[in-house]
């Protein structure tokens, strides 16, 4: 296989995932007590998790461009390792709406929200996992030989993002929305030029995640 | 990241926001006490939702072509833009089921509609601003230079297309046909040959949204 | 835009209405009072549905390519016939779903059956007009002239294909389940090597729908 | 058609279904009397049959495009061949709710888990149906020759890899566990490299489904 079609296959299952997303905001019922507005405004925390989670799948398919287009080729062990994290990827529909479902209420609130940024950790975990496998394990499949300090510059860059996933997620128990705050806030920080530079610095592909 | 992927990765998005419009679609129970001719007559909405929002992420897809076709290539800015653009393409499944729904309520039925044209008004100012930022902020990513003549009336005809979401977005909360009849008015105007002719005269790639 | 484009964008709409598909069949309830065994007998339309449509939409998306293909070039008026093509085509999982609903109903079971046919007979009549629209107002951006006599014959024949579910849809007000063996009965010609032969006959790419 | 084409709707279709198996995954009521981490847990069914369904369908994917990528052009049998599999692939997200939803049921557990395996033997057999078909039966269509012994090898290995799922669909009903777990072990096992090895052994593209 090559990687065009692994990309290509990859490229399907992301756009896929990050437009299911939609799929969690639901038509308040025509039934309800309340107007329109309330229930539409009440139901700001699916539309805060729709718009982060979006964002972060879109970095993270910027990234998964990033590490897999310096590969030549690609063995049965990377296309596993990549199916392994485009079903992390694709959990994210589920756990998106988990969160948004359970933010405002008095019970079950803290562990959605772990739940939440647990799946942005775990993506994030395979991602290094991948990553690491590529450039330690498989550097005869890459298209430009990298040095070993540059390939651990980038495996390092890609491992402190996961830092704040780590750190919201055990938040999480504390308020829900300290949760949302920095999830958002990775997301906003990867969307930003700096965040590009940054990458250039370490390996533009390992902006995130 | 060459334009290609980006546009192969946007056309997947397109392409399945544009389908899941049919969840909008419900099958009327079997157990209505309405016969099944009378359920589906009174569904109208949402057929009519259907065609119009189809027809409108079609071209906005073909816009999206054009303009990002002008690229040789694409930086981390066009990119965040982007996918902030296919975000607010993401969620007119949402809006479009939102619209249909309401329609005929006697509560709602103004905010649902302006959500509605609101929605593709969103869209189309991103994809002002994505526009915008490509022609005046990135030229040196086009494959050829466009005067600064040209690439206002480019930006200009682009802005000037949100004109009639506007007033629909506005006009909703007098009567929520008048929006849905816009919007269908702007996907049919689109549709024609005319319109191309138009987009030609400015940039064949303005033509909506 | 390149009819590569085109071609890719509409694969992806044929790939999703007919992965789609899948959402019609329903996980019987586990407080049934029936056995499961015998909730999914009950629920054979729905499998009959399911395998008619895909085979169904797997063959007007053949049909498509050998149609599209012939194109050199593509301009705005067949972009919008594509896109009123892809609008009958994802519209299918909501008429396959109301068909497997109804079909054993004792009231509207006819008319479903009837909005199911119908919604193949619309969109093998836009592929027709699609078609017509190319061979004969768009000669010029064939990769090759075709001589009218030759264009004649494969609109006839794509013609042709459309009796069968004009057919369908009248017999559904007798019993529906005419409609649904004429319309398997479609399939499995379509799918068999006679079809494509005689499709050679008059132009291999006017098979079907 | 070129095969790539046929290729790249196929993924198409493979990265859907793959996704879709995402919506078996259901967000917990809000009004249970359990807490949401009792909830969370006895879901795992759910959990489990979501990674062992995306890791096979990835493997036949992988599988797919090696047995595809041998064909230097398709022709309409083969187009056909690749509807059946494709329909075998598109109905695994129901199969798979249906596991998940009746494993800890009283009844209907074992029929459930019957038609989970039995999905999965049906798409093995139906790939190697199409490889047989083509390796049989359009030889001149084959990039490179293959010799009848080598692929006679290549089907063994194909149907050899059947027979798990052959046994996981008939013990179903002694034990639904059973059924997962056999089921499980093939996606571990074709994960590991000595799958690979063994695949390259007898023909790579055939190490599993």
């Amino acid at each position: 296989m090559t990687p065009n079609r692994l990309e290509a296959f990859s490229d399907g299952v992301f756009a896929i995932a990050i437009t299911l997303l939609v799929l969690d905001l639901k038509v308040p019922g025509t039934d309800s007590e309340h107007t329109l507005g309330h229930e539409l405004l009440a139901n700001w925390p699916s539309y805060a998790a729709y718009v982060i989670s979006f964002m972060t799948i879109g970095i993270i398919w910027i990234n998964h461009h990033a590490a897999f287009s310096r590969l030549r080729a690609v063995d049965h062990s990377i296309l596993i390792w990549n199916l392994a994290l485009l079903m992390t990827v694709g959990i994210l529909p589920f756990t998106t709406s988990l969160m948004a479902e359970y933010l405002k209420e008095s019970q079950g609130e803290g562990l959605a929200a772990a739940v939440y940024a647990g799946s942005f950790l775990l993506m994030g975990g395979v991602f290094v996992g991948a990553n690491r496998h590529i450039l330690f394990h498989r550097p005869q499949l890459l298209k430009e030989p990298l040095s070993e300090a540059a390939a651990r510059r980038t495996l390092h860059y890609a491992a402190l993002g996961q830092i704040p996933y780590l750190i919201a997620t055990l938040l999480a128990f504390v308020t829900p929305y300290i949760t949302l705050a920095i999830c958002a806030g990775c997301a906003i920080y990867y969307s930003l030029p700096v965040a590009s530079r940054a990458g250039e610095g370490g390996q533009s592909d390992a902006n995130i995640a």
